[in-house]
């Protein structure tokens, strides 16, 4: 049985009360055992059968619960840092597309690339974000786009979920682009997806949700109900990437075919939002790739006004959204999202694990769930979120296991 | 002599070729000794007198020249986080400032503070700076507006310089904004700062530069004109707030003064503009508070268009620019900017040097100047800057001695 005190501010994230409220509470404390936690509240309110537990001390500062980034392309070969310099030069993306880059050039550097390779890379981000407070990752394919390759990606995913202490969770985004062998036959690819992959992949357990890129560069909406369809058929759950470029019906597919979450939403119509609150299904922002695309945000204000939580990920991926700082994201979700910081912090805790489906198990911290735990070096969430540091993070608790703990030098240690 | 080798790319940074051009070295090795570097280049042409010197190994990474910050508000008291949700939120900097918030509420708490207290916490900040790879830092005073606290402040900037291995150079920036006190008789502060203050200020050499906001909100043209006059009659060259929310003739003062730097330029006209182009003042641009405040960035494709160098600094300060994370501020210089990662680092490096009139000395790395160094977990400048992570230096060596080694693990030791 651990014991953690002196906790300035701890930031519940449960469900009730929506978007805005984390649930605070001051002079916190927390007691977990093996996997799970026992107890959260006031300390001076700690029950006596607790008082014997093994002691970890906060330090008069922020417990959060583990955060949860819920939109990644963890697993990749190679990087795009000449495309960047190229937009900034004015570069568009088709001619960037049509010099042979874009996402084709990243299916083109995984397929390369060995298993092995992209399995030792992809955890050395993991551990990454561990260090930044991060305890679950949702992870996607979509760089492989054919047999072989996809199901090489999703066995990085399994082997990682193996070997790394934090939840690893695994999206099958075949439909990521139509890959170029395949250009003048789209509907072969599409039938390859639902026929064969989607089935294969559900059967290896290899994945637990299934994504579709429905844009007009990429799928319409009536091949991403296919392909979303063969997914829940097959029991893996819907996601979807849904109105990032234009608004083509992505928000409502989202909420016809039941998804758990639709992501990006740059564009999202107010209909497509509407459907979004009838339905229950999370917006998922992804405001770095906002940033490096130079394109709007996502009309969080629009969604939340409108009853749909919105969720704070990173998109991590080598062209739009070359960063896994989940707590920079989640700054960019205030500044250009005009999220407030407790929005932006029940976004990456409870919303992104509901976005998962995974809210009855992590992100939020009461009796009952896992133990995962983000211990940041700041007074309280605003403090956190607003001053924007390499790494706040003090200590990171997977599952009941301290699975990261900063070098001693800090801010805090000067502070008192 | 030291001597660092396996370098994939080392960005010299030095003056010749503008802002695009790094004179970036492939596989390459520089030698140093004692603060001064002695030799870089090619490493098969490494002379060899220096073949005996101690070696380092740079892994096949980037080297670039130690950072130059050069616009901070270092030290301060309290932060003001919750201006930040309120921003959010909708208020504006006048019902902001009515509430008692703003720099008037920096100043109050900066006034409160023990000298010891505020070089504590600016030390802790400087620390992590260094971790970044920064290796001279401007710091200005002006959260105190009295003699008593300006004084203070300089002197915590003082004794910085004192204790710490890295460069630190003042700016008394009594001409912040006109203090409540003296709200009614601003002309009576402004004949405090030139007869007494900026005089005592150089006599004791507390500040090499002198600094004013010129802004309607702060101080006029003619009321900065005439504090800069007697900044530089007392030794200390200039340097401005200018043009950061309206365009009010700073660009313009900051030629006709022969000011070294001219900072913000959020609204700079194409006048000034082409004044700084004639009278070689660098442009410091700082992204960090135009993401904060939500505000146009520096143009600066025009600026640099019109042959003016543009720096790129944090102004990290507790209201609009809550961090001190330069290579932020310099992806952010990219994105927002649209400055390629070539020119951010050439404003990071040379740019800031010559903004701080130190380009001599700092900025680049050149035979016969301070052996300041970063080493970065990088292959090349691009991919640095644009796969934003929490912290990719892995080594800052500053004046020859090493101040910052990073724990083992990181990205790269996972990418063989």
């Amino acid at each position: 049985m651990k014991l953690i005190e002196n906790i300035a501010q701890l930031a519940t994230c449960r469900a009730e009360g929506g978007q805005s409220e984390v649930h605070a509470v001051a002079d916190a404390a927390m007691v977990w055992e093996g996997d799970t936690i026992r107890w959260v509240g006031p300390r001076r309110e700690l029950p006596a059968e607790y008082q014997g537990a093994e002691r970890l001390d906060a330090g008069g500062r922020l417990v959060v619960p583990g955060l949860v980034d819920c939109h990644t392309h963890l697993a990749f070969g190679g990087w795009r840092a000449d495309e960047f310099t190229q937009r900034i030069e004015g570069a568009g993306y088709l001619e960037i597309a049509r010099a042979g880059g874009g996402i084709a050039r990243t299916v083109r550097l995984t397929r390369e690339a060995g298993e092995e390779a992209l399995y030792r890379r992809a955890r050395a981000f993991v551990r990454e974000m561990v260090a930044l407070g991060v305890t679950t990752i949702e992870c996607k394919s979509g760089y492989g786009l054919d047999r072989e390759h996809e199901l090489k990606l999703l066995r990085v995913y399994r082997r990682l979920a193996e070997s790394e202490p934090v939840g690893i969770v695994p999206t099958f985004l075949g439909a990521h682009v139509v890959p170029p062998e395949y250009r003048e036959r789209r509907e072969a690819y599409v039938a390859l997806l639902v026929d064969q992959l989607i089935p294969e992949v559900a059967a290896r357990r290899l994945a637990t949700y299934c994504d579709v890129f429905v844009e007009e560069s990429a799928f319409s909406v009536e091949e991403g109900r296919r392909i979303l369809l063969a997914g829940q058929a097959a029991g893996l759950a819907s996601r979807l990437h849904a109105d990032q470029l234009t608004s083509c019906g992505g928000a409502e597919l989202a909420a016809e075919v039941g998804a758990l979450s639709a992501d990006h939403l740059e564009q999202v119509s107010d209909r497509g939002i509407a459907a979004m609150a009838e339905s229950g299904v999370v917006a998922v922002s992804l405001p770095i790739a906002s940033l490096y695309l130079g394109s709007t945000a996502m009309p969080a204000r629009r969604l939340i006004g409108a009853g749909v939580g919105v969720a704070v990920a990173t998109d991590f991926n080598p062209g739009s959204a070359p960063s896994y700082h989940l707590p920079f994201a989640m700054t960019l979700a205030c500044t250009l999202q005009r999220m407030t910081p407790a929005e932006s912090l029940k976004g990456a805790t409870f919303f992104a694990a509901k976005a998962l489906g995974l809210e009855q198990r992590v992100g939020s911290l009461e009796a009952g769930k896992a133990a995962d735990i983000a211990l940041m070096d700041a007074p309280d969430l605003q403090t956190w979120l607003y001053h924007l540091r390499p790494n706040a993070c003090l200590l990171t608790v997977a599952r009941g296991r301290i699975v990261w703990q900063a070098p001693d030098r800090r801010e805090s240690g000067e502070l008192a």
